[in-house]
């Protein structure tokens, strides 16, 4: 077998054999095949696809490039939810601590932002002392006395995925739905978990642009999991605006407690509570979603967090560092909030500092944008939009037009036109008059 | 600029601009760009395909890649041919000699070859002296005082052409018409001629397995030529059977001989004429086709490959080492050739020696098949349909089931069905009854 006969293979539009997929990435793991070989298979695999039997494949011999986490010995399901990324996405940080009141075992493993969207734990690394770096046994050590810990990829996980994407992100293979299929799938079914919850978001701030596209790399994702014998939903979500009221690191950190005391914004309460209810769901946990909601309001939730926060090193004197320039947005004009595009609201955090443009720069935490009004709300002339957060005046200079174009105001209330439909698997919610229905999940799969 | 920019663009299909062309080819070159992003463009193109206008731009980058000749000084104007290569394709070993007989300066730069296609350079290495290597000096002194001169790449012509083809042959990226084209264009071009005829051959032992596919190539070969001002023709040929009678270096040169003493196989004498004609009418030289072929009758083209091969220093006694085993391959009954397959015909060279599986494989100069019948001639059983020269017993027999396949007999006279027309660029040949009409050649471009 030669290389070059797989990438032709591939070229040529036929489906790889489990052996052929196993032949070449135990090559690249091992660089008997190089690299110029892999951006070519990628490359042809952009242009022709995988099969779902290609792509499970392509996920296993991944995910067995390095090694696997067996939390067998650990109490309960264990459960995880991954969000493919989005501006002021932090539900991660309130539904780990959610899920684990619930009964759930929850060992998540995160990743870092790049680009646009934010880091799991660049956020948690905004709260002074927070280790991600948990070795095997305080991973373990964390999950059974607290139910739920997060941490971030070592180099020992999946190694093939890390090698391929740094390859990606140069070879213009990036968007390939069966590669982020594998590159997602590999490193969550490598911690041994028994259900897995999906967030595919698509809009503005999204990866995936379209909501085809979205349930596009949902199905695959989903057929993946079901091939692996796991428990794979997935939920698409829009994200053509900001979820919540804050974007940057310690912002959002800041939002999330606000949630945990049981209040903070609706849509990000209504996302997290939904995401945790279809994770109990799929592992056979019966709650219903006012029960799950309680865990919030009760401050059940919080202790949680606290207590996980703690055994990973960090403070829960709940003090963050401050962002020495905080300066209002102001309302153009007197008028209603029609819509708040996300990506303009994450392209200004970067400039800020907030995330990174590329993957060895350092993040400020202190910096982002909070108080943003919500689709629906009125404002006064000159009453701010949101607060800008910022530790240079240039930068803030430079954000701060992205950050009003962002912000779309009407007159008068008029409808915004939004194609969505209200959908959430079928079902009705349970929150009676807490919210009005989600216009936030799409579709469920799985 | 980023060379990823430049890979997307491609991968979503749209035109690149000649600046860049010029960045990523320049990059690659220097070494800035690496192989694995190079590759990736290279199956990105693969797929999108190339405007002539890109064709062009990466053509003219892949020939300033290195040096150019500038053969100005030289008397008379500047001409060459370029085939796609087949098997039993000797006819620059003819046309070379043949044309400078006729008044042009011939300085053509040749390859050698890979696969089941034989190389102009390997061939005349089959005669005792011969250098391939001469210096630009001697290069145009031979040009200067014989007219045409025969000899290989050197590493300071268009070096990103070689090192991508190199990348090509090992990234499944080969069978791409703008890289073919760019390939072959950016070295012809380099050599600094005026006029340029391509046999484009098609067919069972031609790197185009169908007419469109090599019309394709040819087109786009002409394209370039047109838009760096160069007069360039491309003249479509069927490559299904072998061409002559011989394959295999030394009895190609053999049978290269008979056709310069006026004998040899009526389909390579026309093909190397009719070639040879379209080089001196896009080169406006007012010769027939009977006048040409007069050169090959009067010992005139002779002595012009004599002069040749002894100024670069070959011994022209005509005396080649001669294969240790000789043997007959037998008619399996009385009947009528009706086709000689070129793919298991250049298969058998190659595992006799004849050529190269991989580029440092070593040659036999000895070795291949000769006096092969050809279709429409009769053979009693028993009688030899060729003869196979080798210096291996073993592989001598793993090459017999291939020869012996490769011809097709029947009973009795039939129509062999084949679908070519009869088409040399509308015009009638003027060989009067010397020659049957051409079934070689297909189509005229440019």
């Amino acid at each position: 077998m030669l290389p070059q006969w797989i990438i032709e293979k591939k070229r040529d539009g036929n489906e790889l054999s489990d052996e052929e997929i196993a032949f070449f990435i135990q090559g690249f793991t091992a660089g008997s095949i190089p690299d110029y070989q892999m951006a070519a298979f990628a490359m042809a695999v952009y242009f022709k696809g995988m099969t779902p039997r290609e792509t499970a494949a392509l996920t296993m011999e991944m995910m067995l490039s390095g090694e696997t986490i067996d939390p067998a010995s650990l109490p309960g399901i264990k459960a995880d939810k991954h969000s493919t990324g989005g501006i002021g996405d932090k539900t991660s940080l309130i539904l780990a601590p959610l899920a684990a009141c619930c009964g759930l075992t929850v060992p998540m493993i995160s990743g870092r932002g790049l680009g646009i969207t934010g880091g799991t734990l660049d956020k948690l690394e905004s709260i002074p002392g927070y280790r991600t770096n948990l070795s095997g046994k305080e991973f373990f050590q964390t999950l059974e006395n607290v139910g739920c810990a997060i941490i971030g990829q070592t180099a020992r996980l999946a190694p093939a995925d890390k090698k391929l994407y740094a390859l990606r992100d140069v070879t213009g293979t990036v968007p390939s739905i069966p590669l982020i299929t594998a590159s997602i799938m590999s490193k969550k079914l490598a911690e041994g978990i028994d259900t897995l919850v999906l967030d595919v978001k698509w809009g503005k701030g999204a990866f995936m642009k379209t909501v085809e596209q979205a349930r596009e790399l949902a199905q695959a994702m989903v057929e993946v999991g079901t091939h692996m014998e796991k428990k794979v939903r997935a939920v698409i979500t829009d994200m053509n605006q900001p979820l919540g009221r804050a974007a940057g690191n310690a912002l959002e950190v800041q939002e999330c407690l606000d949630v945990l005391r049981g209040g903070g914004p609706d849509d990000l309460k209504e996302l997290t509570v939904e995401l945790t209810a279809h994770m109990l769901e799929l592992s056979n946990v019966r709650k219903t979603r006012a029960e799950i909601f309680q865990c919030l309001e009760n401050g059940e939730a919080l202790k949680k967090f606290e207590a996980m926060v703690a055994a990973q090193g960090g403070s829960t004197n709940w003090i963050f560092d401050e962002a020495a320039i905080q300066k209002p947005l102001p309302a153009p004009a007197d008028g209603i909030v029609s819509a708040v595009d996300a990506d303009l609201i994450g392209r200004g955090c970067l400039i800020l500092g907030a995330g990174r443009q590329k993957t060895d720069d350092t993040i400020d935490h202190a910096v982002g944008i909070a108080q943003m009004k919500k689709p629906g709300e009125t404002v006064k002339k000159g009453e701010p939009l949101a607060m800008i957060f910022s530790n240079d005046r240039e930068k803030t200079e430079e954000a701060l037009p992205m950050f009003a174009t962002a912000f779309h105001c009407v007159a008068a209330p008029t409808l915004t036109g939004r194609p969505l439909s209200l959908r959430s698997g079928g079902k009705s919610f349970e929150f009676g008059d807490r919210f009005e229905p989600s216009l936030l999940i799409y579709e469920v799969i799985g």
